[in-house]
């Protein structure tokens, strides 16, 4: 029987390739990436990871099994912790520090997959958080695998690049993949169908994301 | 001293005349706006009206005043009792029954705006809950009483129109305007920023809904 | 198949006719129950009533079936409503008004109850708020029949009695009941379990309740 | 102007020396204490960690500055991680494992505390949250420190005495303090009142759990 990472792989893959052939991240791999996409991106990647801790940690407290609390409440750790260590290396390129950083306005793309994890967070059950979740663990590492195969050693994104193709980074992947997994072998059919749902459109929302940053979009109103 | 409510609005009456200004409450009131964009924005907002339910209904979990528990509670069950007798009225014309609606995908701005004040309701204290989910309410008013006062008799759109230019709808405005009022008066300064942020939010969002539904948008991928 | 009711209540038929046989229930139904007792519990009840309600606030937030969240925010609401009503005819008896019940801290029974309900309703999944939510509907509805039926004519709790033996709180618990049903049909192994520990958890609890009132406990630092 | 946490220890003096005066705690400082009365704490603390970083990781969901996040992601984290480290080495000794713990019913005291925790986590706002975790820090340091300073070198429970008389909890204690402070200094009155009632319904709590301990309780139905 298939798991659920595979199955929602599967399902995904024509979502996946978009994310993978938009221009943001042709760019970024070739290291033709305007500063001023990177710089929107990077801001907003440094208040979407504040939110995505603050979603695993919801998830660290619907956990029943003890090892999965600490496994997400250490990953909502992680999120703070060492994104804000490589978002600080950029901020520092772009002269922004946190108090400018804080000042710029959430975009609506950010805004909109925030409120999701968050609200899926608050309102769904522990196995369909995971599944909201997982995409931002797992296209990360295989867009920054796919990145890492084909950019040159001088690619000014070269910090970030290196995060999400290192080794620390896929083990926690693993093993967000493997509690996935787990908590959908254990779930009732409708929930299952919930945590495709979510995975779905986690996968959308990454999209919009990027392609968000690339076009620097504000807005409307 | 001045009320959160008359702030609020002062702050934001750029955005109401934006929303006022929009194609579709100008064709909507002269009665020439297309089926198909009404079609849209019914369906979604019978998703949408689901969802604000929701959000109205752990306002009332969160409320220490037994007054205030009645009235979100009461808000949370006429937002899914008076709206869908509304929305079966036109799914009916559109040859859409319940299966047919729930079919239909939430759009990119309903699903943005439900995941905000989902997220708002689980996540923040009562006053910004209250906050969030004004807009929703007040602007609807205004809108309808706008709409109403210019609108002819044979306005296709009449049974909406009437809806939410009616007394009963305005009582509860006035009631929620009051509570969210007396939840800002005792509330710290940064609560009162917050519930300002998130009226604002819910201002541009509501904007964005009406626009998505004249557009008729869907996920980019 | 079974039903989750009919499995729970055949599980907890020793605990339901403990309830029935504790001295707070057996001295009501006679008439001869003391005043001191009978007002510790209508003072408590107020109190349990208002987080009842809350609870069930958020399982209207959490269900995704429009009807459900009809039925749990109806029920939230009148959980305020209807015994406001009786407890105000019981507190005019007493002497007491809204600001002296307010006044009196809720008991370590009530707070152990109240607490168990809120942090199920938030933590857990729709099916277990249900299960947990569930006794405070069945008990009170088979006790009303049981002491109904003995009682005499002239009972000072009367009104108490009545209210919990209508025909109206019995239709509310049959349709708790179903819909308590409905969601366990569809949930997982797992979730069934919670479902079975959260009734017994109730049960457990409305028990040490009406214990506590007649023993008229408080906090013992 | 004081502080929170000052003035909240004042309010609260009688409750301390009521929790140090416990025959738990003169017992276990004396090296005296039964083992079964350990047995039955040991069990019910391991329970009661998982719970209490539950809720840990609720306050930092709730948390908007990163510290705070990563602060309580990671007290959420150790509360699992050190005190299962801890547990597992008294489990040994009482020749318990994870199955035989799993096994044991939650003690009411506990299931009583922990409800209240995860309650307030999920319902109240973050800095009431902060003031109904932080007698378990603090009261276990102070309890720890006076326990240490007048307890044989060859007590039995010089494991558990080391960890709480420690250091590292110590400077993890003052840490929540010092936020617990800061969260109160930006609220509203009402929300420091409810502050300092989590506060002291926590110390009662505290105190019941090591008298449930000491005569090992269980549910009386």
């Amino acid at each position: 029987m298939s798991t659920f990472s595979a199955d929602a792989w599967t399902r995904n893959r024509a979502l996946y390739d978009a994310t993978l052939a938009l221009p943001f991240n042709r760019e970024l791999a070739q290291g033709r990436l305007g500063l001023d996409a990177f710089r929107h991106y990077i801001v907003q990647d440094a208040k979407y990871l504040v939110a995505f801790g603050q979603a695993l940690a919801v998830a660290a407290a619907k956990a029943d099994d003890p090892d999965h609390i600490v496994q997400f409440a250490g990953a909502a750790r992680e999120a703070v912790v060492v994104e804000r260590a490589l978002h600080e290396d950029y901020f520092g390129r772009f002269g922004l520090d946190a108090a400018a950083v804080a000042a710029e306005p959430m975009s609506p793309a950010c805004h909109h997959y925030t409120g999701f994890l968050l609200a899926t967070a608050f309102r769904e059950p522990l196995p369909v958080i995971a599944a909201a979740a997982l995409p931002c663990f797992w296209v990360y590492r295989e867009v920054g695998h796919h990145i890492h195969a084909t950019a040159a050693a001088d690619n000014p994104y070269r910090a970030w690049i290196d995060t999400y193709a290192g080794e620390d980074f896929a083990a926690a992947v693993d093993a967000m993949i493997a509690t996935t997994d787990a908590l959908a072998a254990a779930a009732a059919p409708p929930v299952v169908a919930a945590m495709h749902g979510a995975f779905t459109r986690a996968m959308q929302l990454e999209w919009m994301f990027w392609d968000s940053a690339y076009r620097r979009l504000s807005w409307p109103v």
